[in-house]
């Protein structure tokens, strides 16, 4: 499958070279689209990586993944331009960390609003898919770093851009059971505003690599 | 001990329930003083349970549990008075939702700032410890009702009064393991923020009774 993933940073390599290794031909796009990371991203990638800017992404890719920094996803996403996103599963993996008070960082978009359902109604006829935004860029692509069972959330509107983000959870290790899908885009509030409690959990876990398992009773 | 719980919810119910059962002492508090909720708890409780005004309950308590709805905490812990809260464990359960705008609730209080870190501003000699507010009432004094290890986070500035509460804690089932402390009542703000990812799991389990385990990587 042929993939734009927006942005060169941990979130957009990791999850670049993971669909690479999976066989999936990927576009990375920045904004200048000779951006140095990407490049050097796409040159160690193999002829399955490319890279270009967030036009070039979007209209290569059948799935475009939003992997740039929460702060600057709206620019990037206009950039990438409606009409290369429309019908497309998007899947946005952006948090809106705002590190503009010191650390932890807040978020700029939150309660009672999200950047996911932002992003939906800034592009409706794109299909977003809130996922992989509650664990750090190792645990997206390959879940088994942190030992058992744990959960992946996803929120969006379109019933087939979540089977398709299923699907690619699959391929990158994500159990079907340890999948759990609340329902639509408006979910992605929960998913986003978690992310002050994951801040503090990794301060005292001392470690970033960690996720929650949801646990059910009777 | 001797512990005053404000709130006549279901939450205190619980709360103050199993504390008696412990063999603790209790009084309940509510704004008026003959809630007739609160009078029937007592009734019902037997000797070690009591009800009256929040003031009431809150110098009666060596430990003071805030069990009120988030929208009614400032103006109830203003009752229960500043010097009856003075140097004691204020353990703080309250979510500040806001069910104005319909369902699923909002927060009235939210980033960057949260409703454990405003009772800590407005009562600096209370100690407050923020916990038991991320799960269902049933959960918290009964862990057992979700099989398996599940995490219960505390947040609070004051070193003893952390330990007051992990000991009540462990006397309500909690396992040592499962108890993640979070550092200062800052952190109070993921555990309010993590209501909205809540709220959507409870809508999609189909349960309020679940929780979340933390699970580390490498």
């Amino acid at each position: 499958m042929k993939v734009g993933v927006l942005g060169t940073g941990r979130v957009g390599k990791a999850v670049g070279t993971r669909l690479v290794q999976l066989g999936h031909e990927v576009v990375m796009g920045s904004r200048s689209g000779d951006n140095p990371e990407a490049a050097a991203w796409a040159e160690a990638g193999g002829e399955r990586a490319g890279a270009g800017t967030f036009t070039d992404a979007a209209s290569f890719g059948e799935i475009v993944v939003n992997a740039t920094a929460g702060a600057g996803s709206m620019e990037a996403l206009g950039q990438a331009g409606a009409e290369n996103l429309r019908r497309k599963a998007l899947i946005d993996i952006s948090n809106a960390l705002d590190f503009s008070q010191g650390m932890p960082p807040t978020l700029s978009v939150a309660n009672p609003d999200s950047l996911g359902e932002r992003i939906q109604r800034a592009f409706p006829e794109a299909r977003v898919v809130k996922a992989l935004n509650t664990v750090t860029a190792a645990v997206m692509v390959d879940p088994g770093v942190v030992p058992g069972g744990h959960t992946m959330f996803l929120a969006g509107d379109d019933a087939g851009a979540k089977a398709q983000t299923r699907d690619l959870l699959r391929e990158f290790g994500w159990a079907d059971d340890d999948l759990l899908d609340l329902g639509g885009i408006r979910a992605a509030r929960g998913m986003e505003m978690y992310l002050p409690l994951w801040l503090s959990m990794m301060g005292a876990l001392g470690t970033p690599t960690f996720n929650i398992r949801v646990q059910r009773g009777a």
